[in-house]
C-alpha cells in the first residue's frame, strides 16, 4: 500500500491499515511523515483520558473497566499502553493478559502498546503519531496508559484532556513521591484496591496533598474508591471523568490543549529534522567520530564541540574577570 | 563570585562553590557553560555508579551504606538523587531523612537532589553537569540515585559505569516489568529485604532474566542479597560493584563509557543551541504563535510548520501513487 491508500484507509477505518500505520510511525520508517500529513487534517476530535500510577496498582484493570463504560455509551475506543507492566503491552502475568482478551476481540476497540525505547526525543513523537493515527481512525475516546511518575510519563500525559491518577492503599510513599509532579496534572485520582486496609487514609493523604498543591481553583480533582477487581466505584470514576471532560470543554481547554500538544509536535519534528541532519552529517565525514573522541578525551568540551559541529568559531572560555559580586 | 572563580574554587575542592554551580546548572543561568568549560579539563576521573530500582525497596538505606563503605576506604563521595521518592530528595518520611543526617554532616561527602522537572532534553543535561561538576570537585565515586525503569531512569544510567539494580521479594510484577530495559543495562543486582519470604525465589526469577536477555558474556551480573535495614550483604555488593568496576577498567569500558557519554553531551548542547535558537527567534517575531495556532487548528501539520520555521518551502504531501504493493 502507498502512503495515500493508507490515509484514506485509515479514515475509512480499517483496522489493517491502522496497524500498519502505527508500526510504520513507531519505527520512524520513512513514510510515517507522508501518513501523519495525509491524516492530520482529518483529526483533532478524540478525547484523550491518561491513565498512569506505580506497578500493580490496577492501572489495567480499571482501563478495563472504562473501556467498557466507553463501549457501553457506543464509543469507539483505542488503548495506547506505554507501560512495561501492562498486560496490553504483554509485560504481565498470564492471568491479566486473559483478563483482556474480551476487548481485544472487539474490533470497537483498538489496542496498542508502544516500546518504551529510546528517541532523540523522548516517548513522545511515537506517542504522539499514534495518538493521531487513532484520532483519524474515529476513535472517540483514547485511553492513554503510562506507569510512574518520571519525566517520560509525565511527558507523555501531556497528550491527555484528562488525567487519571491511579494509586493504591499501603503506598504511603507513592503518595509522597507522586508529589514532585503527580499532583500537578492529575485531574482525577482513583484509589483502587479501597476495600483493603488504610484506602480512606491514602484518599485523605491525597486531599491535602491537593490543598498543599494549591489544586483549589475552578477545577478541584476529586478522588474516587474503586475495587477494580469488582467494578465498585467504577461508575463514579467512568462519571468523574465525563465531568471533568465537561470542564474542559466548557473553559477552552480543548483549544489549549490543542495547542499544547502542536507545540511539542512541532518541536519535536524540529528536533527530528535538525539535529538528525547535523548528526547524519557530521558522522558520515567523520567529525562526530573527532569530536566526541576529543570531549571523550577532555581535549575540548561539549560546547566546543557543538560550536564546531554547527560550523561557528568555537568561543573561549571568559578570561577576564567580570561581575565579581564577592 | 566570577565564573572563573567559582571553576578554581571547584577545582580547590571548595563546598560553597560546588553548590553555587550545582544551583546555576541545574537551574541553567547563563554563567552554567562558563563553568563547565572551565572544570571540564579537569574532569572524567570519578567513577559513577548507578543505583536504580521501584519506590520502596530500599535503595536509599543501601546507598547510605555504599557511601560508608566508600568513606571506610577513603574515598570522596558524591551523592546525586534525581529520585523523588529518595531521603536524599527530601520526597520521603522523616524517619529515612534522619538516618542520612549522619552522611550530611561528613565533609567528604556531597549530597545534591536533583528536581525531576521538564527540560528541552528530559533529565540528562542537569544530570550530566552536575556530575561534571561534582567530578571536577574531585569526587573519587559519585552515586547516581534514580526511581523506576522509565525511559528517562534508563538514560539517566547511562551515566553511570555501574548500574546497580535493586529489587525486593513480593514485587513479582516488577521482575517482569523490568525486562523492557532494565535486565539489559543493570550490572549488579540487590535483592534486598531478603529476610522477607521469597527472596531466593526473586533471586532465582533474575537469574532466569538474566538468561532470557542473553547476559551470559564476560560479565554475567550477580545477584546479590541484601538486607539494608540491618547491613548484611552490603559488604558482599560493595564487593561485586568493584569486581564490575575492575572489568569495567580491564575491557575498555572506561573509554567506552566516555565516549558514549561525549555523544549525549554534544547532543544535548546542539539540542540546546539550535532548538532553543529557533523557539526564540520565532517566538519574538510572532511566527512561532502563527504555527502553532494552525497547527492547533489543523490548517497546517507539524512537518509543514518545522519547515515554514526552518526558512524552508514546505513540501506538499505525495499526490501521485508510486511503489503501491497490494
Amino acid at each position: 500500500m502507498n502512503p495515500r491508500d493508507v490515509v484514506a484507509r485509515i479514515i475509512e477505518g480499517d483496522r489493517l491499515a491502522l496497524a500498519r500505520a502505527i508500526t510504520v510511525v513507531e519505527d520512524g520508517l520513512p513514510p510515517s511523515r507522508e501518513i501523519i500529513r495525509g491524516v492530520y487534517p482529518h483529526t483533532g476530535r478524540a478525547y484523550i483520558v491518561g491513565i498512569t500510577g506505580s506497578p500493580g496498582v490496577g492501572k489495567s484493570t480499571l482501563t478495563d473497566w472504562l473501556i467498557g463504560e466507553s463501549r457501553r455509551e457506543g464509543k469507539k475506543v483505542g488503548v495506547i499502553a506505554v507501560d512495561p507492566t501492562s498486560p496490553f503491552s504483554g509485560g504481565a502475568i498470564l492471568g491479566d493478559r486473559l483478563r483482556m482478551a474480551s476487548h481485544a476481540l472487539d474490533r470497537g476497540v483498538f489496542i496498542r502498546s508502544l516500546a518504551t525505547r529510546g528517541h532523540l526525543g523522548g516517548l513522545s513523537p511515537a506517542t504522539g503519531g499514534v495518538i493521531t493515527l487513532l484520532d483519524a481512525y474515529g476513535c472517540d475516546v483514547i485511553f492513554l496508559e503510562t506507569v510512574g511518575a518520571g519525566q517520560s510519563e509525565i511527558e507523555v500525559m501531556k497528550y491527555a484532556h484528562t488525567v487519571v491518577v491511579v494509586l493504591a492503599p499501603g503506598m504511603g510513599d507513592d503518595v509522597q513521591a507522586m508529589k514532585a509532579g503527580i499532583m500537578e496534572i492529575g485531574d482525577v485520582f482513583a484509589v483502587n484496591k479501597s476495600d483493603r486496609e488504610g484506602a480512606d487514609g491514602t484518599a485523605l493523604e491525597i486531599e491535602y496533598m491537593l490543598d498543599l498543591a494549591g489544586r483549589t481553583g475552578p477545577w478541584r480533582p476529586p478522588v474516587v474508591k474503586t475495587v477494580a477487581t469488582t467494578g465498585r466505584g467504577i461508575a463514579e470514576l467512568a462519571a468523574r471523568i465525563e465531568e471533568h471532560a465537561a470542564f474542559v470543554r466548557g473553559s477552552g481547554g480543548i483549544e489549549r490543549h490543542a495547542a499544547r500538544v502542536a507545540e511539542t509536535e512541532i518541536t519535536e519534528v524540529l528536533k527530528e529534522r535538525v539535529i538528525g541532519s547535523i548528526l547524519r552529517d557530521s558522522r558520515s565525514d567523520g567529525r562526530w567520530h573527532n569530536v566526541v573522541t576529543a570531549v571523550a578525551g577532555r581535549a575540548m568540551d561539549p560546547y566546543e564541540a557543538a560550536e564546531l559541529l554547527l560550523g561557528k568559531e568555537p568561543e573561549g572560555v571568559e578570561r577576564d574577570g567580570r561581575g565579581d559580586t564577592r
